[in-house]
Order: C-alpha cells, then sequence, then structure tokens
C-alpha cells in the first residue's frame, strides 16, 4: 500500500484540512493519509482547544486513515525541531512521501535544503533580532529565496530534516486555498478560514461563522466544549504558584531557560503590581531577541516542569504513539510494523507513563488540569486504545 | 503598662474571642491585650477564611489592643511548636502573663509541664499510633491527669514551651464558656459558638446561625467575602499540580515528608482513578500514623514548596511582625520597642520578603492565588502598614 504523510496540529480542525487530505492522496495516489499530529500542546506552547482523541476523531472522519501522536517534546518545539521529530516518526513508519500546503509550490524545498547547508546563523543573531531572521537573511544571501511566508519556513524545515537526516522521502508542496495562515478575519461566505482566525472567532463567540468553515462534526465537538478556549486563566495561575514557590535555582534547570530569564520570570511575578494577564505577563519578561512563540514554549516547560536533562533522554528515545485508524490505517500499520524503526505504542500502562511516555503522560494530566476537566479519571493516556474508526458503508 | 497574652487563630473571629479578651483583661487587671495571631495559614493547615489584615481589625475593633503575627513556619506547626513560637514572640514583647482557655481551669499546666519532662513517647509510638495519642498515655502514667481535651492539650503546650525555654510567664487558664472546641452544631440562641462550628454553618449557608455568635463587624466582613470558604478546589488543584508536575526527589526536600510519603502522594496523585477532591486525596495517602491535621500541614508545605532548610533557616531567624494596634497597644510597645528580644518588623519592603520574611510573603502571594484576589497587586506583605485602630469616644 502506499501512504502520504502530512503533518498537522488541527487545532481545531477545519474544511481546510479536509481538503489538504483529500488533495495529499489525490496528487500522490496514495491508499492512506499517514497523519503525524501534535498531542495535547501545540507548537506555539499553548494547550490545544480540543484533545488529542477528540482531534483524532475528526480527522478520521475527515480523510485522515492513520494518526499517531508528534510527542510534547517534539510538538512544542521551534520548527526545525518540531520538523525534525514529525518527519522521523512518518520515515520509521514506512511514509515516503509528504504533502505540505505552501505559498510558493512551484520551489523545490529539497534543493533549497541543500544548498542552505553550512548557514549558521547563531553567531550573527545579535540581541535586537530572532535567530530566524537572521538565518532567513543568510539563506536570501545564499539562494535568492526569501523565506517569510510561515508555511514556507515549515516546508523549508521538512526539507532541512530530512536533508540532514538523509532521509528518503519525497516533497509535494501545494497551494493553500482561499486562507493566509495568518489571517485574522475570514470572508463571509468562506468556506476555509486558518485555525488561527477560527481560535479568534470562537474566542469572539461567533459560533455561525465557525459553523461555515468546519465539518459538521468538528463544530459539534467545539459546541460541547464551550470551556475549550478557556485556557488562559488557569494556565496562568499555575503558571504563577510556580513562579512564586519555585526557586531561582529550580527554574534555572527549566528546558529552554536561558540568558538567566528565570530572574526575569520571578522577579516580575513576585513585582509590586505584577501583571495580572498571561498576555501582558509575556510582554514584561518578553525580550526582543525572544519570539512570543518561545517565550510561550517556555511558560510551557516551566508549566510543565520539564528539566534539560528529562528532554535530552526524552528525545533521544522516541516512539510511535498510535491515536486511532481506520481499516486502510491498520492494513497499512500491519505491513509495516515489523520494519518500522521506533517502538510502537498502542496502549500506555504504569510503567511506560514513568518511563518513555512520562513527558506525553504529565503532559495530559496538566491539560485535563487546565480544562477542568476530571471526568476521565484514568486521564489522558493511561488504558486508552487508539480510535478504530469504522467507515460507514455509502 | 501591664499586659497580658493571647494566642490566637480568630478563624473567624467570634464573640467567644471577644468575652476571652474582656476575660484576659480582667483577671489579669493588664492594661493592653497582646496577641499573637496565626497569619494567613491556620494551624491545621488551612488558608484561613480571612486574611490577616480583616481579622487584625476585627480583633483591634473588639478588645485587643496589639496584633502580631505568628510567622507561618510557627504557626503550621504541631502543637508544641506553635506554642513555642507564640510563647517567644509574646516573651520577646515583654509579656508575662498569658491567659488561655481551658477544659480544666484548676489545673496547675507549669506543675504538670514540669513533671513531664523526660517522657520521650517518641519511641514507643507505633504504626497504629500517633506520637500525641503515646504521648498522653505516658504523661497520664507520670502525673494521673489526662490530657485529652483540645484546650488542655494547647494550654499543656504552652506550660511546656515556657518550662523548657526557662521564660518567665504565668499561666491562667479560664474556663470555657457555652461551646466546646469541636463541637460542630451550636443550639438555638446560642451567643457562643465554637470556630469550627462557625465555619462549617459558613459552608452551608446558614449565615443567620452566624449572625448570632459573631460580632456586628465581623458578620459584614463574612458577608462581603462570600468565596471566602471556596479555597479546598483551587487548594487541590494547585496541589495536584504540584504532585504532577514535580520528582519524587523535589517532593523528598519537602518539611516534615518523612517515610517516603512523596512516594504515596505521587502514587495516588498519577493513578488510574485519583481522588477527585482534597479531603478524599488526604484519606487515601494518611495512614494510622499520622493525623489528619498533620497530612494537611504536610500538603500545605508540599503548596508552598517548603523545603527542610528553608524551614529551618526561618524558625532560626524570627522576628515581630507588626499587624496592628489601638492607641493603647502603640504606647505599651513604645514601652517595650528598646528591650525586645526579636527584630519589630512594621513595614516590608523587597528586600525583606527576599531575605527573612520571604515564607510569611511567600505564603500571602498563594493566599490570595487560592482566594482568586488579585486585587491588591501588592499582595499581603510589600508595602502594607500595622493597622491603627483609633477607638470611638464614647
Amino acid at each position: 500500500m502506499k501512504a502520504v504523510g502530512i503533518i498537522a496540529e488541527y487545532n481545531p480542525f477545519h474544511n481546510g484540512h479536509a481538503y489538504h487530505l483529500a488533495e495529499a492522496k489525490r496528487v500522490t495516489g496514495a491508499d492512506v493519509a499517514v497523519v503525524v499530529m501534535s498531542g495535547n500542546f501545540v507548537q506555539r506552547g499553548e494547550p490545544a482547544i480540543l484533545d488529542k482523541w477528540e482531534r483524532t476523531k475528526l480527522a478520521l472522519h475527515n480523510g485522515a486513515d492513520l494518526m499517531v501522536e508528534l510527542p510534547v517534546f517534539d510538538a512544542v518545539q521551534p520548527g526545525h525541531l518540531f520538523a525534525k521529530g514529525a518527519i522521523q516518526i512518518l520515515s520509521a513508519l514506512g511514509v515516503k512521501d509528504l504533502v505540505f500546503g505552501s505559498e510558493h509550490p512551484d520551489v523545490d524545498f529539497i534543493d533549497l535544503a541543500e544548498k542552505a547547508q553550512g548557514i549558521e546563523a547563531e553567531k550573527k543573531a545579535d540581541k535586537n533580532q530572532t535567530y530566524a531572521a537572521a538565518y532567513a537573511a543568510d539563506l536570501e544571501e545564499a539562494t535568492g529565496f526569501k523565506l517569510e511566508d510561515p508555511n514556507d519556513i515549515l516546508g523549508f524545515s521538512y526539507a532541512k530534516a530530512i536533508v540532514e537526516s538523509e532521509i528518503e522521502m519525497n516533497l509535494h508542496p501545494i497551494g493553500r486555498i482561499q486562507a493566509g495562515y495568518h489571517d485574522k478575519e475570514f470572508d463571509e461566505g468562506a468556506e476555509i478560514a486558518s485555525a488561527s482566525s477560527i481560535r479568534l472567532a470562537l474566542h469572539k463567540g461567533k459560533m455561525d461563522k465557525v459553523q461555515k468553515v468546519v465539518p459538521a462534526d468538528a463544530f459539534k465537538a467545539l459546541q460541547e466544549k464551550p470551556n475549550a478556549l478557556g485556557f488562559e486563566k488557569p494556565f496562568f495561575d499555575l503558571l504563577s504558584y510556580r513562579l512564586l514557590t519555585d526557586t531561582v535555582g529550580q527554574l534555572g534547570q527549566v528546558y529552554q531557560m536561558a540568558e538567566g530569564l528565570e530572574h526575569r520570570l520571578v522577579g516580575v511575578a513576585t513585582a509590586k503590581e505584577a501583571p495580572q494577564s498571561y498576555q501582558s505577563f509575556i510582554k514584561a519578561v518578553k525580550s526582543k531577541r525572544y519570539t512570543f512563540a518561545r517565550m510561550q514554549r517556555t511558560m510551557l516547560y516551566t508549566l510543565l516542569n520539564i528539566k534539560v536533562d528529562q528532554m535530552q533522554a526524552a528525545m533521544a528515545d522516541s516512539y510511535i504513539r498510535l491515536l486511532g485508524f481506520t481499516d486502510e490505517g491498520q492494513a497499512y500499520l500491519s505491513e509495516v510494523k515489523r520494519r518500522a524503526r521506533l517502538p510502537i505504542i498502542s496502549r500506555v500502562d504504569m510503567g511506560l507513563a514513568k518511563a518513555n511516555l512520562r513527558l506525553d503522560y504529565k503532559a495530559g494530566l496538566i491539560w485535563q488540569l487546565l480544562a477542568g476537566d476530571r471526568s476521565n479519571k484514568d486521564g489522558q493516556d493511561l488504558s486508552r486504545r487508539p480510535i478504530h474508526y469504522i467507515k460507514e458503508e455509502d
């Protein structure tokens, strides 16, 4: 069977994702779409608005065949690490074709990535420039291509991961329709909108707008979780709590805590007139050198109390966590299972929850705590089985 | 001027406390009543239902003249350490008479404490008996007195602290009226009820009952803080959060974490079907050897992330924190100030908040977080001045 790989967050799942799944199969002639998806926290360091199981179900209902989780140590990372983790999981599952949306679908990203080898922007980035900006400038100098659009940047990260890890995988960039990645508003009558504009509409309670741009079952799921967007206050409460109770020494061991940021965090959290919201807190501690997303990720590592050594150990010991499949996805899995180059995990027991899976397990427990949802006493992982979606006959 | 000392929690302040303040002055002929009061967390490890400033104000309005805080490292402790901390502060302020309620006001507690010296119940306490129970049995054997009533136990602790620290202080036990310490219900028409029965009535929303047994201004304060009793859920959320994110090694350093309790805590918090409330959680982790109160205190140390070394350093470096005074209290303070045997702190700046006062400062910030009250951006300590209550002329 032929598989096409897709890397996604589905936060939330929308019509553009369904279109992308169909297109991916069409352009590659694949039998199954294998999706590696962020778990309960997404790349920008935010809690996903629906948990990984809800999002898996929606994806299976709308074109995906095999859903695997991108572990939290790969998902909540800058683009290049996010891409590397996802590509390795797809490759470990025998996937040799990747489809992704791009603002420049005619560009040969593998060629670009090969030409980019050797660029070391780290040294050049100064205090007023992010690493990404310094890198893009160097890349343009070397290749003439201006890497500035968000999907191009992700696509380039995939290509770089493939080139650097010497992985056998073909890239199929496809043009995006109707909605720009960062568009905040969407047109009346549009059937495709970006995930961020949909989250904004959800925040504003504009459910009629949302209804037009997501599949019917996704709309139902979003309606049934009216608190799905209320993460900011509990997130900031727990984060404040940690900053008020941990020593600077303890905070200094958190992954990505650098350049004395821990002192600034504690200083601001315990100051007279401390910021009263998460957004204003991030603004108060952020320097020009850091992107907002990087600050958010570091705050999430702090919230999850993930130390450098734990992160490194977890990243060196990855796995393929099954979230769900259709019959076709299951058939593909049987075919590739024996030669998969990472352990396949379909069920998490307490042993695994304390070993390899500990960061994802912890992330799931904290996601539930943030969601105020203790209804599932087993949490997000223990005893949960992959969703087997059986398509209805037409 | 002559002062009488009182050790209190005022959680909440009620008619019995007002009676006690008046009686204390009457039986000792004192000019001023000096009260050392628990801060924002009380001896049983629970958040006080009104903050220390509200409680100070109510006490000053109802008979107290000088209010000082029992620091969190003395307040949230088993009886003997609570007593020792409080006695030392009163003694440092030149107080030589202590009045306390007792079920046996005719007993000579100092004599009892002297006879009790040398009892070492620790060795005898086995897994099915608390230390307190083993101690009481030994004491009865040595003196014939059965130490079993809660106020007697506290009074005995005061006596023991006085004897062991060779402090010059006279004890004046006075009989309690109408209400037993642990009485859960109170009679119709009663004007005196125990603090715990009042908390229970508040929980049940029986405000008409509460109104009869607290001074009018205390009733108003309790009415204005309708969420004052809603601490249990946020407390359990934050505690769960810590247990889910800290390593067993980190938790093992918490003050009073003994006999592998940290393993049991993490085991229960991360188990399948973890307890859904704080009460059921405590029951699940508690052994027969520990009292409920001790477990609650250890959970509070865990919440505040107070490590053994921090606790020891704080206890060795105590102070007299002024919360408020009347004109008479202020006059008494001027008289004793120069020979006070502990530093007197009337205003907390960031320097103190990071040094001696750090545990109280942290406790105040967490109390506000639990109360969901960020309205006072300066928190409970920074820049707060002692309350100066000027009595109205009759």
